[in-house]
């Protein structure tokens, strides 16, 4: 199945503003993407990456910002590429409309750059609901299938119904469902912390040291952040 | 399986302090105990739950405040309650430690009262792991199983081993997979974003009326309560 990871290089996480520089926010948000990509790799998915700008300038803004090279992740696999600056969900909705040739589609699935967390088993969770053909199977039989993000996002779905569009804008989630509703197609959630948990703000941050493995968890440590503490939820303080 | 449901009737969910009333605070946790008990028993659980002090005082604190007796909850099932007025790990343990006769012993289940978004289905992957004699099964084969909750937390778990114990202060999460190494316990995660959300914070409320079908979103609906999009993940006002 082809898993669209959609990446913006303008600014990536700005909401992370309190938590690091604009150089340590690129970085990070790449290694993020080599998680997600390295992921979706091992759970049978092909990954396409749907940036907002060639994704070199990422590296080029890295080297410009003094970022330490070695420290700079490169992609696990090598993904193709597509440059789309529209917003997110003008670009996936291009893709989406590309392979509409009737009624029989194959699945596409879209994946936040920023699952940190998301392991092959929840992907594959997540990819379960379709077959090879992008039907839907027995054991999830869906023509829509919704990973929601907290705060009421849509941080991964899988679409195997020819007239669904994304809209990302605002509460998707909830979005999500009334487009698959107007458009008859139905829909299956899949309910995994991992999936629900894009890394946006620094509270996420301690989500990620508590459960993550991979590289943007080595980052994050090696960047000297570690868990708090703090009341009821643990926080991060970086030393 | 039994399934410990421990409740707080000492100054219930001071953390929506910002959002609600004391006496709308005692009334918000009980529909969400409600909800929490009906699903255990749906998936099959037999609930007791452990509370600080006899559950009827709540009763007879919301006829103080004034709440509408129309409007409060009653339980959907009548479950044996026992009163402890220990800290909660304390209280657990000693439960925990009754049923131990030696190296056999019963599958014991932790859910929290506060996670008004559980399913039976999402239940049923906690309790998937033990079979009725509370050993592991093969899809699951696990001597504690942990349903992580958001901050670092242990919102529920399935405690099949003789010599296990609970810690709930701090980043329990990793603190329990510690303790289950020290005494030789294997380990499995539930990865639910339903059972990861306990509803503690304001935060927390918009996560509910997203997913919510039960008493609790059907009472946060009836308090005026409305999603407004808040940046990039919706949040909550009161009309």
């Amino acid at each position: 199945m082809e898993v669209l990871v959609p990446f913006s290089t303008h600014r990536p996480k700005s909401r992370l503003a309190d938590a690091l520089s604009p150089s340590e926010r690129a970085a990070f948000a790449r290694t993020m993407l080599a998680d997600v990509l390295a992921a979706i790799d091992d759970a049978g998915g092909t990954p396409r990456v749907l940036a907002t700008d060639e994704i070199g300038s990422i590296d080029e803004f890295e080297m410009g910002a003094g970022i330490d090279p070695t420290a700079r992740p490169t992609l696990p696999i090598d993904p193709p590429v597509t440059v789309d600056d529209r917003p997110l969900s003008d670009a996936v909705n291009a893709i989406l409309e590309e392979r509409r040739p009737g009624e029989e589609v194959e699945a596409v699935a879209v994946v936040m750059a920023d699952l940190a967390l998301a392991t092959p088993e929840a992907l594959e969770r997540l990819f379960g609901g379709v077959d090879q053909d992008g039907r839907g199977t027995e054991t999830g039989p869906a023509d829509v299938t919704i990973a929601p993000g907290r705060g009421g996002g849509t941080n991964a779905l899988v679409v195997s119904h020819p007239r669904f569009r994304v809209d990302y804008h605002g509460a998707s989630f909830l979005d999500h469902r009334r487009i698959a509703a107007e458009v008859g197609a139905s829909v299956r959630t899949v309910d995994s912390h991992r999936l629900a948990t894009d890394i946006d703000e620094r509270a996420d941050l301690a989500e990620l040291l508590v459960h993550g493995d991979g590289a943007a968890a080595t980052w994050l440590r090696e960047a000297g952040f570690t868990l708090v503490a703090d009341g009821g939820r643990v926080g991060v303080v970086r030393e």
